[in-house]
């Protein structure tokens, strides 16, 4: 940490400033500028709150030097991590494309859209059979009748699955159905969530919040990696701004800056973005451009009569020709589908 | 809901719109204007999501017309709601004040605390067992140890206690010791937590997400209300925007808009609406002020030393000389503290 | 500035960095940290871009020290500024109200209102007659007329004006007619406007913009004093954020910011801060309870006639007894109205 | 418009409310509900405020149904606008690429740039000659001397020049020397600015504003356009969230909301978007993958010299290395460089 201390601070209050931050374990640098002084904090600042110095007579403010995650970081493991899944490599030359329905419905939804995506090319079948909705009285998913017809459909057209799990509880039912356990953007912070899924060997989905900074999405993936779980791969899905034509502002810059920060593979979600199926396919040939590892695309055989989320998603013939223009784009940066 | 039709819009996709909704089981009636025809659907739209209607052919878009929540809504109750806490009214002429650390950490800091917000008049304790932490390396809550640290600080100033539950998993247990359950706003759409206290009859103290609408509060006091519990209490405490000078944007707006819309007591938190000690004072006033129902306040003995959120937390002293200073203010709009 | 080196920078980086540093005219001092070594810069900052150190190898990002504006700041200039218009003084003891339509209207419509607001008490009077409007459809303002009208309603109740000026070509006609020159939101930023009001002696309103911050718009408060004038207030009149259950989020926490950050008096709007008329007595209550130094408030005889803002206008009986219960909070903060 | 009538709305309120809407001009049409009352408006809504009529007794709420907007929108104009710069097609196969410094500081540093972005194929050369600064204490811009600078550059290389124009003052200036207007990001709601360059007839380049919604550029583009120059590209350079780890959020959504929305020719500006030079090449390929018309790159000699915006130029090599791989994209898009 670098400490600011006020324009016009005393000797002694500096002095005291260096006796607390050393009382404290850390060493104390001072550097005397022109108009201010600013104290250089030495030691692993992480687990303390930098605001805390604020609070010192003759501090102006603090700032933080290091990251605050660290398994997460680029820094501390270069390379790229590869999550293996079921044989597939996410995070590596492919371009991973998870489709399927918002919610799991019927059997036959279910079993006619994992064909359709199987057939245009898809490698993994998504589907929510718990759902957080922001009504309670909208449709609530069909729970673990849900799983039970997702787990149907991936051994029907050998297609692992990635569904939702949102109760620390359901964490070990919901393993037993899918290969990747979803972590949904309102429970990206939801910490007994993430530490009951650090602690299985599943594969996790880790979707951003659409509240959360950058930073926020590698300290809830730090949770996952520090309790024993290495295989996170992370998926900007939209943020929430001031803007409203769309249904959330698509991050594509978290695309680029993910890829620099941190080893884990970035997955985007072009449903979530925009909230409209006819700006899905644009999204989705701009992620793989901007350097996305996968997509996850919600697909319906009857957009119109879903239960959830049908504006957004696409027909499977949509979704085939999706697929076409998405692969073009994936060879022009040197990357496969 | 309205359906707008697009400016080409058919004759026959009007048409077809209309058969669809009538299909839903809504009655449809068309306005013909000079460029757009509108239709209006008839019924009970709130279980259905309009963006549903943007897939058929010929529609621009639909906007609701009906507000989303009806448990919550000031129009279906339009008296103000009380919460009763150990014979201490909220919600009423009192404004009620919660004070307290962020989190529970020693038996000293605790009983110190208590002892200094009782004298300078607070009505309710609060303090953290469990903590939502942002980092996984930092201070996460004694837990139990807290609880019944909690406990016995109630017990010996005789003030009921507020604390924050974030797991299904923990309801039955925090009930024991707490007399007011607390929603943190990193929880506000955790569905699962939200049905747990609403099968309790514990008073719950909702608080506001950093980036939730105040739509969005109402739905997720709604799902407490609509699984049984009637002692639901909002919290305004700051949401996020791009300004950084202070660490939320207290939304002072959201008090007289919450008190137009709903019937359920608004708790306000201007340590968490500010993040700094000292805007805390002003922000007090200002909410009661703009018509709170109560505030609730971060206090340490010593909050250099504080294990979490110290910059925000206020000296017992200073605790006291604000309280005077909003009782002023309480009174100039003929409300008591 | 404080530079932060990269985890892995290597000696040589350090040494360039150091010497580009001093090639520029600053001081280096290195402090040698156990993950990263951070440079401190020693001299003026302000006229350079911090960002541009990390285009140097081995940077991995450049962190301000001082505060880029100096004329505005409160450390350079601790007492309060006391802005005279007129002989009232604002930034004192006494809340300054202003008050008026959001248009300049008609002759009737003018004398009506200034007749009234004298007689609540309103100290200035308010009013467009050069209107930035979001549509070309929309009524523009009346010029020349509507100053001209102001300028009559001004004499006739010995009410100094506040009027916006929107290009630099209008500033040396606007202060003919005005005592108080109004600079709107969406042109906070516009610099070749706050150079042209810089170089008059007039008082003037500066609002902060919808999107900026407050660091923002205490520069754009220096580029004004920069050019010679020193009669600056500022405007806090709600900011744009997600929510959008009121037109603009009022900043509360703006006001003591503010009145930290700086010696310029603080005035705060509540008729755009909120955009509904119910709102704004408990906002304008709330924003002297914070600590503002005045209101600027819209009031029109017939509201709902109003060409401009009718939705956030009181009509003259509400202003009334709106200017009755702030004043009972003024004295309960120790200002009177 | 549609007026969402209160839930225990009267009878005589109805009657009023529609009486005030055929006094204005408008035929009423009710729509009977069964919670709600709703009434159809109809008419030309777009010079009126629908806000005003929230002020009648017993309404909840006014919502447009019309895009207030008309010349922009491609409802009245469906085919793709194409604007023509001196034998350069903007708006149709070609992507077209804009690049230079951002300010003009030397003449070797504009005939060094010129000459390489011209040997990289680019096909218009920028440049800022008046800088807006956020900091009265920043490089300011070289003015004349720059426009002079530009032009000679211009003629060398036989490249036009796009360069920003900040005054209604400057406009016949500048207009002297560009062959491309630009109004910048600051400027977008700046309407005397607006009004003057829509008296030109030369093309506009309208960057969108970092607080601007989509609907916004289009009213902005509604006032060049409606002042008779038909010539109007637009700008997608990033908008201002809460996310800092970037200089600006690229809405990359905006480009095909945009293309929906209007015929007018969209480009793109990652240096702006992103604010990181690391981060402009991916997001050049990813807005050129989902349909961008053209691209508007920072490029400098020696980016850690730079007067401006040094951390997100492209030096030279970087910048035609970057245009192979856009191009890459172009064709998979079916466009082409």
């Amino acid at each position: 940490m670098v400490i600011v201390m006020k324009h016009h601070a005393t000797r002694e209050e500096i002095q005291d400033v260096m006796a607390h931050i050393e009382s404290m374990g850390f060493k104390a640098h001072p550097v005397y500028g022109e108009e201010r002084t600013i104290i250089g904090v030495i030691g692993d600042e992480r687990p303390v709150e930098p605001e805390v110095f604020d609070l010192l007579p003759g501090v102006e403010r603090t700032m933080r030097v290091l990251k605050p995650y660290k398994l997460a970081s680029r820094d501390f493991h270069p390379d790229d991590s590869i999550v293996k899944i079921n044989g597939i490599s996410v995070g590596g030359e492919q371009v991973v494309v998870m489709a399927g329905p918002c919610s799991v419905e019927t059997r036959e939804q279910m079993m006619e859209t994992a064909a359709a995506v199987k057939a245009a090319g898809a490698h993994i079948l998504r589907g929510g059979a718990f759902k957080p909705r922001t009504s309670p009285y909208a449709f609530q998913g069909l729970g673990l009748k849900g799983l039970e017809l997702l787990k149907e459909a991936r051994d029907a057209f050998n297609l692992p699955v990635v569904t939702e799990v949102m109760s620390p509880n359901d964490v070990i039912l919901v393993a037993q159905y899918a290969d990747v356990l979803q972590i949904g953007a309102r429970n990206m912070q939801n910490f007994a969530l993430l530490h009951a899924v650090g602690e299985t060997q599943k594969p996790v989905l880790l979707k951003r919040g659409l509240m959360s900074t950058i930073e926020e999405l590698l300290m809830a993936a730090e949770y996952i990696l520090s309790h024993g779980n290495q295989r996170v791969m992370l998926c900007e899905r939209g943020i929430r701004t001031f803007e409203t034509a769309t249904r959330n502002t698509f991050d594509i810059n978290a695309i680029p800056a993910l890829k620099a920060l941190t080893h884990l593979p970035v997955i985007a979600d072009p449903s979530h973005g925009t909230g409209k199926w006819e700006y899905v396919t644009p999204i989705a040939r701009a992620a793989v451009a901007a350097g996305a590892d996968g997509l996850i695309i919600e697909v319906h055989p009857d957009p119109a009569s879903a239960l959830s989320d049908g504006a957004q998603s696409l027909k499977p013939e949509k979704f085939a020709s999706m697929l076409q223009e998405v692969r073009r784009v994936a060879e022009a940066v040197n990357r496969k589908i």
